[in-house]
């Protein structure tokens, strides 16, 4: 599929080279705006204008909303007033107030100038509700019908006001001062038996909401467990103040799971694309974990060279800190992140802590056991006879395999039970992910092994 | 949010409790079958079949989709053949397929017994499509229109048909043969101007599909890119087969990200939410992976063994191992999820390789300066002044700042070509993160350590 589409790219690319611009135009009438605003992102800057006054209106705007910001930027530093006004009477709120978040002041003057009142009166509204709050992606386009409708005044007034809505398929009851009492599909519409009915007969009135305030990821997830196209968005007097739709809703699972991804693998998160950032900005998101984390590995090194003397007494000792280490580390990560994403799809709450520091430690005694069994076997075959490594004896495999053991068992203890804490403490669990617990896990295994070998060897 | 609902279900089971059945029915019916079906997941085995059948009949059908297969089974085993039949006409094809994947084969019996024919001959035809494939996931029941219909006798056979249909709201057209020609929606046919305009009039004929055997997640994210409700499914010949739409493939995204996850972090997938897997379980999933990277661990423990005799005339370089071990890992796990993600979210292609790798170079070598230097300073202050530790001179200083810049270059160029050279090579690129990599990174981080310390320090 996707090789498909870059030859149809390479085509495209061609024509606009050879100024074929009528058979361009007429290819690009025929494509999915998204499919559009892709091949305009490999195009050189001075090309973007030309190639976008090809495309017919609609379509035009529609692009315009799946381009990347900076080649809006140059768009719209190019449209004369007139240009900016048609594209920006095709642009559904909430796409617009999107742009003009990414946009710089100069910029954002423009747009809001050209917008015509009503909208600019909703980009701002959506615009001071908080940056990831449902309030900041919903759109205030949607349809209203009143509890004492007939059915057929209600699609009546889906077919005059629908085209500037974002979705019709889901009609939203108001009753006095724009409070929501209930919901309507298109679906009911149609399929209602007789097209007197009231509205308020055929109504849905438990209906789930969220508020302008909620997180816009928990609110995302609700899409996903209740299959709704669209979740009226109410204000703290339960007013209706606009809806978000399940396409936003799918934006935000992706950006709030690569966020997720990327703290995890101790980076701050970035709101561009990888193929957009420079070394610089990818340096920017890497750098401060990867320096609290060399820097607090300094207690390791510490543990180790309080242990130098025992250390030269048995040199061998040293060979195994690798393997303990990493095991450690590895226990510790599958732990967290499967606690990690447990909590952010709701699947966990911080209540149920007991219950899976319990189910983690007897998992954790099962590995730690198949995995000193399994180590102490590859000891002796491998290091001892097939290496001839003399000097590590039973005593020493013994203490090898205690000790991974229970590391295996504090790392798990350990990567469940900081993800849970965080998120008790208000902070993001996905912090407390491999890089963070295999800092602390090290340090400790290090101590178990240096206590196991001083007491059981007596160095 | 989830704190209200808590509160609701302990209101619940205590009325099923206490056997106040009437008060019970009346609230169940006013919630959503997601939040019910959570309910249940709560209940004892003997209370399950006693409030299922509180549930209207609906509602019913729509909580037992959403309810966990072994509650499912229980409930099946316990229905008469007549409850299972009203249950099965009110499921969709789709999610009475996903049902009998789950069921051991007498139940798969006993529901393809009592589903009618046409359902019986969807499921089959469901079932034969490979696991994780758009046919898969698919659902037989959606609105066919005919090219030379008009507005009005469209609607008139949504209204007709629409009530057994998953979506109303996109409508395919099909010609001779089942050939898929067109959609309308049903925003279309309610704003046409005109109720005897004929539907190829209005349909858009550039139709995106997929095939039978297309890949379940590539489909899914198709939804994110283009904010389709639905995508017809077609076979080879382009004929209609089915529709995937937006909440399935929502589903979809969620279980393949989970999956990524867990593989990520080393683990085998698992079906299983956390909650419901027992301790081996989550051992079975866990245990493959730790005996392989320990066992792997071996390289490392082999290379210290043949430096044990210049660990021992300088012992404070073991000091520095598990700092340069945890960075090494840490910038190869960082660059190696990145590209991991990319890759999953199609905004990376191997193509991209020799881009990938330019960039991560770049990158690499800006991290392993500031870390160096990071390193050099700390060293000095913390280690040598601090606490005294005479035997880190410059020259050792040095070594390890040196050995830390290599291993930032040599980390981050493993992390980013692995999981490329993966998808080449048609693995999950997946499994080509932080353990994986960290095991690599740890034997060619000693390597380098070691040799620079034998050339420099001359020991």
């Amino acid at each position: 599929m996707a090789e498909r589409f870059e030859i149809v790219e390479k085509a495209l690319l061609h024509m606009l080279e050879e100024k074929k611009y009528a058979t361009l135009r007429d290819i690009l009438a025929t494509m999915n705006p998204s499919d559009v605003a892709g091949v305009f992102s490999n195009l050189e800057e001075k090309q973007i204008p030309l190639m976008f006054r090809l495309l017919p209106k609609e379509q035009a705007a529609e692009t315009f909303v799946e381009m990347e910001p900076d080649a809006q930027e140059l768009l719209i530093r190019g449209f004369s007033d007139n240009e900016l006004k048609e594209v920006l009477d095709e642009l559904y709120v909430d796409d617009a107030a999107d742009i003009v978040e990414e946009m710089p002041a100069n910029v954002v003057k423009r747009i809001l100038k050209a917008a015509d009142p009503e909208m600019r009166k909703s980009i701002n509204q959506i615009l001071r509700y908080p940056d990831y709050s449902a309030g900041s992606i919903m759109t205030t386009e949607y349809v209203s019908l009143r509890p004492n409708m007939t059915v057929e005044e209600a699609i009546l007034r889906i077919r005059r006001q629908g085209v500037d809505k974002e979705t019709i398929y889901t009609c939203y009851v108001t009753g006095k001062d724009r409070k929501l009492i209930g919901l309507v599909t298109v679906k009911d519409l149609l399929l209602a038996e007789d097209d007197e009915t009231k509205i308020e007969d055929i109504m849905l009135t438990n209906v789930i909401s969220v508020t302008t305030q909620d997180d816009q990821e928990e609110v995302a997830r609700m899409f996903g467990k209740y299959n709704f196209l669209a979740l009226p968005v109410v204000d703290k007097e339960n007013r209706m103040v606009g809806i978000v739709t399940f396409d936003d809703a799918m934006d935000v699972i992706e950006d709030e799971t690569t966020e997720d991804m990327e703290i995890m693998a101790a980076m701050t998160p970035s709101e561009k694309s990888y193929l957009k950032s420079t070394p610089f900005d990818l340096f920017k998101h890497r750098i401060p974990w990867l320096m609290l984390l060399m820097v607090s590995a300094t207690f390791t090194g510490m543990i180790i060279t309080s242990f130098e003397s025992a250390l030269s007494l048995l040199p061998v000792l040293t060979a195994f800190i690798p393997m303990l280490m990493d095991t450690g580390g590895n226990c510790g990560s599958q732990s967290s992140v499967t606690v990690i994403r447990s909590l952010s799809l709701n699947e966990l709450k911080f209540n149920d802590v007991f219950r899976v520091m319990w189910k983690e430690v007897r998992t954790a005694v099962l590995c730690g056991i198949t995995l000193a069994v399994l180590c102490f076997v590859k000891i002796l075959l491998v290091d001892r006879l097939l290496m001839g490594n003399t000097s590590i004896n039973l005593m020493v495999n013994g203490v090898v395999c205690l000790t991974l053991a229970v590391t295996v068992v504090i790392a798990k203890f350990v990567g469940c039970s900081l993800p849970l804490l965080a998120k008790k403490l208000g902070f993001d669990p996905a912090v407390m992910a491999s890089p963070f617990i295999t800092t602390i896990v090290d340090a400790l295994s290090l101590l178990v092994y240096f206590s196991f070998a001083k007491t059981l060897l007596g160095i």
